[in-house]
């Protein structure tokens, strides 16, 4: 098992595997190193931000003043504006007038092997950013992508991953308006790395937020985890089982829009990428300072991924998705939000897990069995499957 | 000279260096391959996008009824207004009513040195992302950044390229809003390679475009041209000269800003990044259909730059610059946006450098030296410098 490298954090003073899990390490890198020199920078899955006030006769089409100059209103009046209403976070700004909301979010794909049953790196790469721009309630409408491709990479992959994007991105309803190549010398990357930055426009009011869970809550989950995970590890080099377990990768950008329709009082959505649903439940739990129980018997779990955890020693709950969808919605909203997803085909399996409750310490995700023992549901530590995304 | 590799291309079923160089081989990749899968991509430095118009009196805050709710009116109301909306590019949209309008844009940097004389990656990669947003008209407002990080990476230098960024975007007045780290495994790739992506916002109905210039109008330039490439290549490993030239590596924002407010009809502005002043200008001349006559002598070279172009063979014209903007305007306004350009401390040495024309063929840009020859400025063919940016 080449890949399994839990635990393995390394040298302190450099970057270890473990800082790209997910996990607690990641998140420590993020907080202590990006959060504290990028200090605008919102940590949720995507950013919301409110578009400036500024010029809205000139942007609605009405003639200019070429005395004035379009540039001059850039720089000396616009400008200012620009300055001071860009410092709003979208909750700041919310109630006061704006021109617009949007979402913003990016990431970047090095995922191992490039092919994979469900998938590939192009597809992962259009849905993870949809996924993400769409847990802020947005509706995705543009992809940047930017390459880096590996001298000597075959142009007829290349191809192949194009199509892919191209063809996920037509499902998801969203355009891929601009990009960047660069190539690196053999030996330089592996083949193929792909970033996707992506902008969602956010049509109502409602602020989605990891911090927004109450007591009482329901969480909901769209379908089985841990497919993604188990589908990449499976196709491994090196490794002795297989399965057939395909990634759940999807774009879950209409069902988003199904599960916020449903329960239009819906606290925040959260895709359990890396780090699994531990990760993911355990950051919301920490935002929003309550606890969350989950039932482990309502948890959808495929035999053969339930099987493959086991063998490889693996917590399935820390296992990466790619197609599936957290909400947390007041009790009230539930059995809609559940039906909501049940009817959308990414859905059909989604289930209530479990609830938010203050009955634990502020932060703390428990799992209760079926036989009533409770225990804690630790975010992943070390790195358990470097490459997952 | 271990990275001169001009005219190597390679394998043609294969990724080449040169397919990065910002040349003809790159050009034909995003033409053959990007383009035709991505139909929505527009080949400009930065997208240009209305946002739909949906629910004007919800983005500004106005009461939501909970029984529509909001993802209802996501998914069957405005959602439809949004995927027909979000088709328009800019051009096409201009004149009917928008919500508003953005540029976007993306840039991968996997420069090597990391560090250098003038700037580091993180340096470049926020200055980059700027400049392309700002060639769009646009001001830009919000940043996001993709890092992949090696394992074993020194954690001191990530904190520095960190700070390098958090320091220029400051002075950009740009927000670094999101993120996203990735961490392979040794050997995958080169210590760091950092995407951006950037959102900004038009604030004027001007629209700026490649395809803009017109015969009579005016090139100018914001200052001396080589500075970032020679300054590269002479802390490359194995090179056997050295030199103090900096890196010309800057955000321009406030300084495209100073020419539209001095040029209100300002065509274009590009920068001369990969593949230098020669691909940018032969760019421009396919994209309007006109020639562009250059006069030599106006371009500004420093002597040291100059010197190493010729001991390395290479043409100045085709080296890479970081911190440098064309700007073609009508020849009216060309005083008016010299006078601001050098009014910047971007464009203390700023220049008219030539002429649009329809003397010459279309798409064809002409050197004429001191002694009134003309000669073609080539756009780049191989590669000339692998990893520049």
């Amino acid at each position: 098992m080449p890949h399994k490298r839990t635990g393995t954090i390394g040298d302190a003073d450099k970057i270890a595997l473990a800082h790209g899990s997910g996990g607690t390490l990641m998140r420590r890198l993020i907080e202590d190193e990006f959060a504290t020199v990028f200090s605008d920078v919102q940590l949720e899955d995507a950013a919301t931000l409110c578009l400036p006030l500024i010029s809205q006769a000139r942007t609605l089409g009405e003639g200019l003043d070429s005395g004035s100059g379009a540039g001059m209103t850039v720089k000396s009046g616009a400008g200012m504006t620009v300055k001071s209403e860009a410092g709003m976070t979208g909750e700041e700004a919310f109630g006061t007038a704006a021109a617009g909301r949007i979402a913003f979010s990016t990431d970047t794909f090095v995922v191992q092997p490039l092919f994979f049953p469900g998938g590939d790196i192009g597809h992962l790469a259009v849905c993870g950013t949809v996924n993400d721009v769409a847990t802020a309630g947005a509706t995705p409408l543009w992809l940047s992508v930017g390459f880096v491709l590996e001298e000597g990479f075959p142009l007829a992959d290349l191809r192949r991953i194009l199509h892919s994007m191209a063809t996920v991105a037509q499902e998801a309803g969203v355009k891929i308006v601009t990009g960047d190549t660069k190539v690196v010398n053999r030996g330089a990357a592996d083949g193929i790395f792909i970033n996707t930055a992506g902008v969602g426009v956010l049509t109502s009011a409602h602020q989605l937020s990891a911090a927004a869970a109450r007591p009482g809550d329901v969480v909901l989950l769209s379908g089985s985890i841990g497919d993604h995970g188990i589908c990449i590890i499976s196709q491994r080099e090196g490794l002795a089982f297989s399965t057939d377990i395909e990634s759940d990768a999807a774009p879950l950008n209409q069902l988003c829009a199904d599960v916020l329709a449903a329960a239009p009082d819906t606290r925040l959505l959260r895709d359990p990428t890396r780090g699994g649903l531990a990760s993911a439940l355990n950051e919301i739990a920490d935002a929003s300072q309550v606890s969350i129980e989950v039932d482990e018997a309502s948890v959808p779990v495929k035999d053969q991924v339930r099987g493959a955890c086991e063998m490889l020693g693996y917590d399935v709950y820390q296992v990466a998705n790619e197609g599936k969808m957290i909400a947390i919605v007041p009790a009230a909203q539930a059995d809609a939000a559940l039906r909501a997803l049940r009817a959308n085909a990414y859905g059909s399996d989604a289930a209530i897990i479990g609830q938010v409750s203050a009955d634990y310490a502020p932060g703390r995700v428990v799992v209760r069995n079926a036989f009533g023992a409770t225990r804690i549901m630790d975010t992943l530590v070390g790195e358990q499957l470097p490459r997952i995304c």
